[in-house]
């Protein structure tokens, strides 16, 4: 099984460097090419920081693309408009 | 003056809502062709809604670049990492 077919950071409560060590994880241990961080909400503030300490910590990745959206979800009878990002990191230069 | 020299508008902690009227300003009323959303911190996420809002409220403007970085700032002796986000935001078509 191609352990890169599902390269997707999801950014959630907990401590940022936890979200750093999955990318880390998927660009140094598992040799993903590229890796995606997705966050909604108020952790997008979170999925910058993981972004660019991740950035900082393996050198050899730059942003392929960074796009903002949002999703219409409905939660007890309200209907919310949540804000998404999508943060697409890519391996410069070769693969060793 | 050219009111459209400065068209960044800068988001802090203040209700979502005022920044979106800045962007409609800027927009609708001074008819600038670009508007820039700078945030730091934990205000990024809030920048990524007033981008959205705005968007779906003017309806012909469009992302031309959305950035994300960091800066390095020292408060009270300890070195800390922030992370910026800069939406670039540029009207579509013709300006009526």
């Amino acid at each position: 099984m191609d352990v890169c077919s599902d390269n997707t950071v999801y950014i959630g409560r907990k401590f940022f460097m936890r979200y750093v060590l999955a990318v880390l994880m998927k660009f140094n241990v598992f040799r993903c090419s590229t890796t995606v961080i997705k966050a909604r909400g108020s952790n997008i503030s979170r999925a910058v920081l993981v972004a660019e300490v991740s950035k900082d910590l393996i050198g050899s990745i730059n942003y392929s693309s960074v796009d903002i959206g949002s999703v219409s979800i409905e939660s007890s009878g309200i209907r919310r408009r949540v804000s998404t990002i999508k943060i697409v990191l890519s391996r410069v230069g070769k693969t060793t």
